[in-house]
């Protein structure tokens, strides 16, 4: 394996929701319109939570050639300074915010995408939501035969391989790259006049694509299309690639067709709820979601409390659906940002209460049902389980808005090691037991799928989305993670 | 009247809420632990709603004497950097958050709390809630009598006062100064061995009493006390002045005793929903607003929305009471942070839009009440009514959870000139006009009074709140303003 | 004595020149120019030598009144921003840059002259050279009286007795307020219509007349009058105060008269040597102490060398009057600043030589006469002893342009306590052995003042300068000092 | 051609000195040593007047591997902080200051040296001074096989071609890589285990090898192995690559021998005076320099005065020989940085001013030499000259330490284009009459041949030294730069 890269700087980690599955990526691209980076950056602010490490942008002037900026922290505090946004001109840009890097080490501005590449035919840029399941293979090839990377970043292969290919032009270079690597990939890439968006075959991750004005926009997620007042237009298929220049938008398939398998996940947690998914408010999927959990696990109660701010769709459906008053029990404090000091021993779960605060005179002598949108270590849940019951409830009773999350994510979500997941190795009572609380209820599989619009729940056979986080059935293998000795589901 | 101060630096005014009323200040002390700036850390940064563009922090180590540090910018990006914080020792220290200084100049750093003098028997340092309605009238006859201001702003009136007093301890100093201060204001102070609270004799802004292992706390709310894991003991009463000390708390009443006033505002905004006034919860009290409002105002409609956030509770009370569901009809990024350069004059709206998006899904040919808590120019409210319409809703009605704004607040929150008041000049019906909507009502006052416990709503001849900025009925005269030119409603 | 004021934030010390006498500030001003904060940075960089730590400016506009800027650093790194820059608008500003605070506390931002105080007709700002040897009584008495410092700058008295003056003018209130400070005190000050300019009564510090266009400038000396291309006109007289607006210059004298003392340092060391201090180039004086001291203490050699660069001229002289060739036997890097991490324990007299390195190839096996302008603590020139030897030098004589600095200035020189200063512990000969030097010697008093242009040398009955640092006998009583426990020569 | 590539950010260029011919690079190398970053960082600061843009620095630990940093800036204000020297491990480290790019666009900090790339067996950083002379037509070739460049640089090349190497170590494939590159190049290299050091077969760049307690150095210049304490023990020789691991010191000579033909003007200006080359002392052979002109070209006058500070030592042996005193003519601003904003029109020259002011009081009425290094395009000298005679000289001469500079340099020098030169259009007679000066005269070729040790003169059929900028003979063909239109000189 090749040695790590030396790193540059470093960096402190966002102490906010520790414990949820993070999302890796956001992808935005823009053609046709005056000052296309100022719409990126616009788009990159709505597509902050996918990504809250560092953002980048590059974009191309026919004068003033590609131009470019990466910055750690969030696209309010960089891409707002018309300092900067003055040296990013032009009509075509494409950005991107992330999460962090694959490895352990500090995250450093090479490893920031979009990644840029000089070909003989001229210049081009790329930014990927995803992960390579082969990076590693490809690396190792790629750098036997000379190339030099310059970052830590799987994505990073992909501009290799295209340097590589012996196409004439770069899409047909970038299908040439794509069609080497596994994994899952929403690509949004740019030359000096094109705009191109690609999907992977089983369409993991999302990609949708919208106009403004003249021009075209592609976009991780509607809610970005919203703050630039962009018109939704349609999803990138699976397996698409679309090229955008003057002319408009030419669809084509590079890939052998296979089933799609969106990421299920999108609908529980990752995507805003004001997002739209396959036709779907995100929202109104998850107070589907809670609807169904109040039907398969009612329990007795007096309030009805989400785990702010991702359980509050479910909430309120759960409070329709069993008729139990909707109470906000925890207030989350609007200001958080980086970790505090922790002031002496006497205090104890500091790192919860800077985020969250019980409403104590609310909470008291209630007994309190808390719907949270997922457990993964369950280190938060047990947290707030004490600040309630510290503030004087009587019961209380966790209902989770997907199913126990027992397998990693390998297809561009930050997941712990599967031995760090509370439900690979509890079961639901173990876990109620763990987490001392009164009651503990998952939603089933098959009541997820149903919330989503699979009035049938769940095909086993060939499931509809991908939902290898809890089912352990991985639709593309993670090569290089058995390499390093990650193993699969056993065969049932 | 004295000439401008010079000032030091720009700073740019954050972009979001720019339609509300804003308080001024949150102030915090603590007495007796180890590392007592890091509890004032903590402590403030739970109280930044009642103040985001500059912070300060003083303290007191025996060996190393009195520290501060003053900075523009949250809490948590300045407070938290172990290298600040080790600059600040000792067991004893106070800390102030604040809006906005009194003029209109550029902020500078010099205006920021708490200031310090060093008078002959010590030091001294205090943080102020509040206003001082006398302020210019004291600064020009100081300022005859050879004091030199380092600041712009009133609440320096209070330690030259101190500092001309002939009393022979700083608390009797403190005292004789508050005897000459008008208005409203709730002062933590410090020396070098004691921790000082007072409160004005009417009780304008809060200030509880708090315990924590074997010390002492004082907080503008109950909700800065749960952070640091801290008992709440009491409120410090109006007219009240607390010296603390390793001996416990004294007691003093300085002013001549009067009727409390405690501002009803801080019920409907200011204050957190999870802190305690009065023994009330504000949560609750905002919930009945939305029940008042719902038997005041009732209006056939699919869903009731709250303007995120400080509508919710109200809008909860609301759907409770009337039965309609409740949605969340609005999603407000958590990112938001300065302003954007718009992109080009395609875009309108960016200011709402880069903090609050629609629903789209969910309001599409829905009739949307939209609960909101108060409307000052009405400049937002219309822009949301906007985004609703064009997102496809069928019918927006706006109820609001305080009477109309009318008039300004001249005791410590930033309220814009009268005639940018919409509410001053226009009644309800023809701000319904104004604004484009279906319907438009606001809680009436005695549903107000109602609603924070005064089952018999308001005693008009001896009203038991601060109410000026619905009523005109101001409780302290506003002396500097009247010099100015601001005229008093005209007795009926 | 009244309790530290708290500090703000923490500064590395300058490690250059760490065994060198400090003047402690540059003042200048102009006024009748336009932009001139922009004339006020040159001169302020120009007299950069005499205060490296921080500048401050303080400028006047007709319509956008006073503005100032103070910032830790040189004035090339802060005040040459265009951003910055144009917030000192008008015709009228004065500067000042400085060494160092008089106590031993982290240096803060708001001890950074010039300082601002509002009086009922009008605010001033004042800009101070020099140091008020009765500043602790004179504070004692006025926070007595309920004055409120804000920094712990001796300076800042005279802007608080200057508030409690009972004249009408800014000018008059000045000449009330300089009666009482004691002292030695070169100020430029500054109203909304009037540059200000004072010199003690003995003129111990430097202060120059000139003028630029139709504008005027006073400057500590005049080298800051060459870099904006002004016109020398004469000097500030001992005692005199000058009074500028659009009129022109008035001249009054407000003190007692008393019989020069000017700093004999200026000369020697201070100053910078392409200025000219009563009508002698200060260059010019030093080869002439060169050569009195090639006179005084002649030895045969190879090589005459400077320390560099400020025993330059006096070697150039010395080689001159000897007949020894002049050479560059130590060589000063340009770049140096800010202290580096000391390596390992392997590297010794790192701090040194950082800053200086021997011309190994030039020295070896000669006998080289080291030329330096003071002996302070001693400590840097036995490293650059050991440096020279290292390279193989036969024998090192070192001859320096001052008498031995036997006492502490209390005149605006930072100098360490008289305990740490060589020459008050050890005669010439037991320096040299301290030093383990091949022969050590200073220039005598009378050489000196022979070098300055006193043929007869110097008026032991009345002497024609400041010479306390080598005689002993202080021109001013150093009250304070003595409260302290300083004990004054004893009379011989 | 390859496009632009796009660019980060930009940089203010320092203004000093705006009118010398530029040294691009100084690297420097430590292996053996306790935390060897904080021994490059000292040895980067010495070599600071060889590249004052940007730094950087690699290094490699055991077990923390390759890290590293690359700063805009001073080394003093970059590499002098604890937390990032911290980040900088190991006993192994190389660094690089560098001057400029080689395109005209804003320095990047991608193109800040050392490089690093990843091959099959393991990581290599590098640190190029030089400038390889057929790198565009390298670049297009490796982009055209697939590699993808990241700099602006053309030392990126050497890393690409190794990457390529078919070798099976990196010293073997540094030695494929650099017989394909043409120019003139000085290299310190480093692998995870071993610092290599290589010279062109030319030797044109310095590099010199030296010993730290068990530890070996390679740096180019000796001043940098004093200040870490280093012993000088031998140069790299033209041609030589040497292998240092724990074992000691490996030699080889990969290229086809050659006559070394080292640069002049490192004699004449770039390298420091207190370094040695070739045996010789810089600062010598600059005052033999001196000499030789003083011979050449005498002239009757009052004083000579050094053009500080490189004309120092020139000065000091133009005196020696001609007898006429040495004098400081004009004075050197310690404290010059960045670019002043010019106040008014007012003021001329500003440049100039900020950085020299002239002696007035010593200059008047005299007849001055003015001893400088180069005339390059002759601005300076201009300005100069106008100051001199502004202070009142009677007649003005100067003397130039090296022969007129007509041609550019193309290996490692940042000259402007020829037509730019003024030696490249005027003869000697009429750059004076351009200078109005009273008399112009150069040193002729032979005489700084003299100078150098070549008792003889220079050797026409065959130099012993680049001296390309004034002969116009180009050992190595500027074969991209023929390309892109620069004519050599007519065969005579």
């Amino acid at each position: 394996m090749p040695p790590a890269h030396p790193f540059d700087s470093s960096y402190l980690r966002d102490a906010a929701d520790e414990d949820k599955l993070k999302e890796e990526c956001g992808v935005f691209g823009v053609i046709g319109v005056t000052d296309a980076a100022n719409f990126v950056a616009l788009g990159l602010h709505a597509l902050q939570h996918r990504g809250q490490e560092a953002g980048g942008i590059v974009c191309h002037h026919p004068e003033h050639g590609f131009n470019s900026a990466r910055r750690f922290g969030y696209v309010r505090d960089n891409f707002t300074k018309q300092s900067l946004m003055e040296t990013l001109p032009g009509p075509l840009a494409i950005g991107h915010v992330r999460y962090s890097t694959s490895g352990g080490k500090a995250p450093v501005i090479r490893d920031v995408q979009p990644f840029f590449g000089e070909f003989a035919m001229g210049g081009a840029a790329i930014a990927h939501n995803g992960n390579i399941t082969n990076a590693d293979a490809l690396r190792k090839e790629l750098i036997e035969r000379g190339s030099i990377f310059q970052s830590n970043s799987d994505s990073e292969c992909i501009i290799h391989l295209m340097a590589r290919s012996l196409q004439r032009t770069i899409p047909e270079r970038m299908e040439d790259a794509l069609r080497r690597v596994e994994g899952a990939f929403s690509v949004v890439a740019m030359t000096r006049t094109k705009l191109i968006g690609v999907r992977d075959p089983l369409g993991v991750r999302p990609l949708v694509l919208g106009q403004v004005a003249d021009g075209w926009v592609l976009s991780s997620e509607t809610c970005a299309l919203d703050i630039i007042g962009a018109k939704y237009v349609r999803e990138v298929a699976p397996g698409e690639m679309v090229v955008i220049n003057g002319n408009g938008v030419e669809s084509h398939f590079p890939f052998r067709p296979q089933k799609p398998r969106f990421c299920i996940f999108e609908h529980v947690y990752f995507s805003r709820p004001d997002s739209i998914i396959g036709q779907r408010s995100v929202y109104e999927t998850r107070r589907q979601i809670g609807i169904e959990l109040a039907r398969e696990a009612p329990v007795e109660a007096d309030i009805v409390c989400p785990v702010p701010d991702s359980g509050t769709p479910a909430a309120i459906g759960f409070s329709h659906e069993s008729g139990i008053p909707y109470a906000m029990g925890i207030i989350r404090n609007q200001y958080m940002g980086r970790t505090f000091i922790e002031p002496t021993e006497q205090i104890r779960n500091m790192g919860v209460r800077l985020k969250l605060n019980v409403n104590r005179a609310l909470i008291k002598d209630k007994r309190v049902i808390l719907v949270d949108d997922s457990v993964v270590r369950g280190t938060t849940s047990r947290k707030i389980k004490e600040m309630i019951l510290d503030a004087g409830a009587k019961e209380v009773h966790f209902r989770i808005a997907s199913p126990p999350t027992a397998w990693p994510c390998f297809y561009g979500v930050d997941t712990p090691k599967r031995e760090k997941l509370l439900a690979a190795t509890m079961s639901e009572d173990e876990m109620r037991d763990h987490l001392q609380v009164d009651s503990l209820r998952f939603i089933s599989l098959d009541g997820l799928y149903r919330a989503v619009g699979e009035a049938s729940g769940r095909d086993a056979s060939c499931p509809q989305y991908c939902d290898a986080c809890f089912s352990g059935e991985y639709p593309v293998k993670p090569s290089d993670q058995i390499e390093k000795g990650f193993e699969l589901k056993a065969a049932e």
